[in-house]
């Protein structure tokens, strides 16, 4: 392992991508390796000993690729399973929770901020830990959005039925009068065109993909760990089942070419 | 193995247990060993291999409770893992599309049958090639509605929301004028009242759920297994994940008490 060895970046399916490219934006010399887990997709609605045990065993796979540090780019995995697996390996490891909820702090005037996220997210409570332990002033309000995923995942990103279901799950959170949300999950910013007209242009939409990657160069800096070679950045894509799918989606997220992504027996690790 | 032993009954989460109450209800007799891999859940977007490789698993752990014969309660495993598996083991098994499509092709007097599933179910077309091998003149309508297990799972019932979501997805089945429509996954059953609203009082909707008990009772009295101890039934229960969550809805959909779930490592079977 050095330097040049690849950052892991693992996500419940492909809505971690939307990480990847903010840490190929931010990171353009970094080399990635990253899995995506469609074949247990989701892991919104799973217990937390689920949960774990999955993110261990793609800790476990990535670790056989000799990376430098790892990301969990999916909100459910960084809420139920980073604290143990952290305690587990010797490199680097972030999630996008703590950046998510730091920015959150930083961008509201009000104190008054709102999550939004699966499930187990939300259930977890861990963002309001964390906004708490930055400022104990700070009100969360909090909502689980399990149609938000398949929503995205139709395509109904600009749609009636979409606003409604926006409506539904945010109506209480506008009338509350938050300045910030935290779009805790990684297909959320996908509808965040329809989530700002409906919450408004003086509420703070937070992106936890952007934050990670800036708290990714922060850390990797820090270690010495930076990737300085000049060498242009190579990518690889590993998932445990629907080749063709992650690539429509990859494709589209982006802003390269993607190489096809090889099937992995994730459940042997 | 004897005629007192149980039906292994399987499902890829929760929806399974519509099967269940209707083999409870026409099969009062028989005991019953349920599994739903709610740690892996939803099957419908995944691929056949894994799908095949899960269904496996769960018939390999049926097994070690000396059931007398397998009931594929989830559509999409009976779409894509029943024909392999019918092969591997040596107790009769049955899934819920040939009934389902049977009981279609009896009730069509137009000769056009509509067919809503997951996205897997209607890729494999399987419902189409029992429709067709018994009377090449049915025309089939078939329709992915990705969102309707969600909606359900959110218990958006009775909603607009889940009102304009079908609407979506059934205009044309509805323009094409069908006189069938089979309810080609275990969730659908429950929105059965508003899809029938909006299909109208002469479209016959189909409940695969009832036509399998219906074929099981056949099967077993065929193959002399039917129990007729006049002992009162038992029954288990296993799920991969999630106790809780199975136990609340076990309680809506079922009529009986229902004893808690344990708890299986399938990816060991």
């Amino acid at each position: 392992m050095n330097t040049e060895s690849p950052i892991g970046v693992f996500d419940s399916g492909v809505g971690g991508l939307t990480v990847v490219k903010e840490i190929m934006r931010q990171l353009p010399g970094e080399n990635m390796v990253y899995f995506g887990d469609t074949a247990r997709v989701p892991y919104g609605s799973k217990s937390k000993n689920t949960v774990l045990k999955y993110s261990r065993q793609i800790v476990q796979f990535l670790q056989t690729k000799e990376i430098k540090a790892i990301v969990v780019a999916c909100n459910t995995a960084s809420a139920l399973a980073l604290d143990e697996i952290k305690r587990e390996v010797a490199i680097p490891i972030i999630g996008v929770v703590e950046p998510g909820a730091r920015m959150a702090a930083e961008s509201t005037k009000t104190n008054s901020i709102g999550i939004i996220g699966t499930e187990s997210t939300i259930k977890s409570g861990i963002y309001s830990k964390f906004l708490r332990n930055i400022n104990p002033e700070i009100t969360v309000v909090s909502r689980a959005c399990p149609l938000f995923v398949p929503l995205v995942e139709e395509g109904l990103l600009e749609d009636r039925i979409t606003d409604d279901v926006i409506e539904r799950y945010l109506h209480e959170m506008k009338e509350y009068g938050i300045d910030a949300l935290i779009l805790g999950c990684t297909h959320y910013p996908l509808i965040r065109n329809a989530i700002k007209r409906y919450m408004g242009g003086e509420v703070h939409l937070v992106n936890p993909a952007y934050e990670t990657a800036k708290s990714l160069k922060l850390l990797l800096a820090e270690q010495g760990l930076l990737n300085q070679s000049g060498n242009s950045a190579m990518y690889e894509y590993y998932v445990s089942d629907g080749v063709d799918k992650f690539s429509t989606f990859a494709a589209k997220v982006l802003p390269c070419h993607v190489e096809p992504a090889v099937v992995v027996d994730i459940e042997s690790y």
